[in-house]
């Protein structure tokens, strides 16, 4: 056995059983240890953004991590913003980075680079193996680091010759550390603050805003008259019809102020106080009054779960009956298209238990409104703002959920980073409806230019804002990865083109122009 | 005047009037100056890596360093693998990189990262500036930097508010200091491994593949008998019919090994001895024989102009007629499409002064010896291995040499990696052919897997190698994003595409299916 047969048999004790790929040939024995071993499901991307936005959506949905393989520093360079991305949403992978072989690093030929160096910028943990009968163990501590509350990125540098290398067999990764609970002093404070009733908000993040926590949150509100809130940018929220609705904080600073400003406490459930997503000049970072107080009942990393059981259990809230979302049916509108109706649409054609991802920006204005009445979803947001995860963050999640449709709503600027993961998509024939907003322009740009203060932007300006001359033609992109798709132009061609995608297996692409 | 407004006048002092750019939020104030200064000439792409590519091959082709915008620490991520190639290659750049605001940073909002961290792994000069009125002097060190020989990657961090606070005005920037010229210890070493004719190689890399250089190469190879080489990827070589013909190391260790074998003596010009891109069991690293003297004439960071000037001087070259290659007339190829064919109409229609952009890797296998005798002609190689660089590449070279044509060979996986470019190339109207070795497959991983001993991958392997199930189909990836493109299957047809593609004014592509 060589030490990437070791890794590989270690990634599948440790639970892990999809690995998405970019190899390159430091990585030949790894590729030939997947091939060999059964049980581990290999996806190929044509870029390594896509591979690592992937694996950030599989382990939102899969409550697992993913492994990725990536081939030296630049391919690991390439995936970094996705990285990033999973990293600020709490998203645990196992990142499998080779590299040349020990003793070749000397040599400073091509493709060496500081690949600890850009490892670290984004992982909460990295090691390099040493030598191929260490490589089953340094996998297996990898693994555990990834599935750390709430989930972690690891990154294990594998040169080339501790793949090929002997090795003495596997290692079962051993369980993480619980997180932390709460102390009595946490839970006190919370309970004074939630005395305050609608003065208090209670701030939820990461995963307090699915499942029964949700639930229990709903009936600590109900109980003591609390609001529910959430950061701007989101993990997974689950949400629509028979779910507690949590309110989101707004993206542009002025509305976030006026929404927030009349909290005098806030308890935060696994998220940090809400700050700017920008500075502007002129304008606060922080999105709270002055004056109001902030209680940490859980930090990320604790136990948000029993946090929001004890406090239900303290302020005498677990008999409440949850305040559970109406579902409400709508029509679907007609005449030209516009953001609010392709709101409309998604809201009256989304599916039981459909995903969705958002990565609309400017075009998402209404949509978090127009869809709280839906049937049951799950929501998933970028949380480190680096624009290019929609379309991998479709794929690795209906890769997690089979069973579920995806329904990715994607603004068109964002989605020309990462369009590879099209053809992902159609390789793997998976559930994945994607809505482009076709506004052929870097619009969030446009609003942003304004919002530090230039009104008219001359035409080098505008030109860096504009998609046109020419514009992109998605139904054009799409075919040339193998994903069918359609241009809408009408309301009523929106509406016929997402019930055909939502109803087909594989992928679909509506270009919605705008 | 602010921050941002004295440095776009720093870099018009310094000779910087292009910017290639994917700015964000934090740059605004820097895109509003740049549209408020006459003499900047500002190219959008779509993805950082297609923005720092074409910065390199902007660089390679104009020997001055181009500006790029880019937005916080995920977006110079999504450039760095290009930054990678750059600095390898040496090339002078100046990244400007936008963050924060100084006093928003401790908020940890989404877009926070360690963008010194991700800057050092490919930066040789990095600097965060710390104050608006510090902009232009950082600006202007950053310059002097980037034109320091050959050429060096210079990373400018830019604060949000050291952009919109107030500034004295731009900053004039010092000149580098002058590469170092090589002692009499050097010159005398060189001489004497000359003394062995046939038995030694000139190994010319960097700027010394190119002009004058290459000529007095060739007086001292004429005169002495020796040989001359250069490394297997090369930033710029002029070359064909009337130019010096230098000998490429090649890929494969088996046939690199081989063509060295004979070497007593190699002087290094410019370049380091040659290795192995990749280790591989049981093959060495060094390519050179073990008993072969290597003598350092110069190193890539010092004056090989004045170095080959004072060699020839002292074996008495200088009055020697440098080998120059003839040109040839070769038909044009018929029949089916084959890579050799390819490779013989290129030959045969490259137009006087064509940029060759070469990201062909296994396609590419005879390009170099069938293209020898060619129309004279510049080849722009891949130098730090990390593929995508082909389409960046031509449109840089496209926008710094706007009266030569581009004539980019491009292997399918890796254009995949940064296809955006075509947009780029569209918009600007840049005079760029593109010739897509449509294989479907990572050919280059295929070889390389039968390399390090795997001879009969299963099909988990054969399809992370595979870029089949869907086909991607070339011509509409092009017209998606406005580049008109055709698909050539016989040698005929290809024969008559290029002839087209050549022909016209803007962007062509070609999808060559082999």
């Amino acid at each position: 056995m060589n030490g990437a047969d070791s890794l590989v048999k270690t990634l599948l004790a440790g639970g892990i059983d999809v690995c998405f790929t970019n190899p390159g040939t430091s990585e030949m024995h790894f590729v030939a240890a997947l091939d060999a071993n059964d049980g581990m499901r290999c996806i190929l991307g044509l870029h390594e953004n896509v591979v690592t936005g992937a694996a950030d959506g599989y382990g939102r949905m899969a409550g697992r991590p993913a492994a990725t393989l990536l081939h030296t520093g630049p391919g690991l360079a390439n995936g970094l913003s996705n990285l990033h991305n999973a990293s600020k949403g709490g998203t645990g992978i196992v990142n499998i980075v080779g590299d040349h072989a020990t003793y070749h690093l000397q040599y400073d030929a091509p493709l060496t680079a500081d690949v600890a160096g850009i490892a670290d910028a984004v992982s909460d943990w990295r090691r390099t193996s040493e030598s191929s009968r260490h490589v089953a163990a340094d996998g297996a501590a990898a693994i555990t680091a990834a599935r750390t509350h709430p989930g972690q990125i690891a990154t294990l540098i594998l040169p080339a010759d501790t793949a090929w290398g002997p090795a003495d067999g596997p290692v079962e990764p051993a369980m993480p550390p619980p997180p932390a609970v709460p102390g009595d002093a946490a839970i006190k404070a919370a309970v004074e603050a939630l005395r305050r009733g609608s003065k208090t908000a209670l701030f939820l993040g990461g995963p307090n805003l699915s499942g029964d926590r949700l639930e229990i949150a709903g009936r600590i509100a109900v109980h003591t008259g609390a609001r529910l809130w959430s950061p701007m940018s989101n993990a997974r929220t689950d949400r629509g019809a028979g779910r507690v609705t949590v309110e989101r904080t707004p993206y542009p600073v002025d509305q976030a102020l006026e929404a927030l400003a009349d909290f005098s406490d806030v308890v935060l459930v696994g998220a940090a106080a809400p700050v700017a997503f920008f500075a502007y000049p002129d304008k606060p970072s922080r999105l709270l009054p002055p004056d109001c107080r902030v209680h940490v009942l859980t930090t990320p990393t604790e136990d948000g779960a029993a946090a929001l059981t004890r406090l239900a259990e303290a302020v005498g809230a677990m008999k409440s009956e949850p305040p559970l979302t109406q579902f409400e049916e709508t029509g679907l509108p007609t005449g030209d298209l516009d953001i609010d109706k392709i709101a409309a649409t998604v809201a009256a054609l989304m599916p039981d238990e459909a995903i969705v991802i958002d990565e609309s920006l400017t075009s998402g204005r209404n949509l978090d409104r127009l869809t709280a009445n839906a049937r049951p979803h799950s929501w998933l947001q970028i949380c480190g703002g680096s624009i290019g995860i929609g379309p991998p963050l479709a794929t690795g999640a209906a890769v997690a959920c089979p069973a579920r449709r995806v329904l990715a709503l994607q603004s068109d600027g964002s989605g020309m980073y990462t369009l590879q993961a099209l053809w992902t998509q159609a390789r793997e024939n998976l559930d994945v409806t994607t809505v482009i907003y076709s506004n052929r322009a870097y619009a969030i740009l446009q609003m942003e230019m304004r919002g530090v203060g230039v009104e008219a932007p001359g035409p080098k300006a505008r030109d860096m804002m504009e998609l046109q001359r020419p514009d992109l033609d998605w139904v054009s992109l799409a075919r040339g990865m193998g994903v069918e798709a359609a241009r809408a132009e009408t309301a009523e061609a929106f509406n016929d083109l997402l019930a055909v995608g939502l109803a087909r297996r594989g992928p679909f692409l509506i270009e919605a122009c705008l």
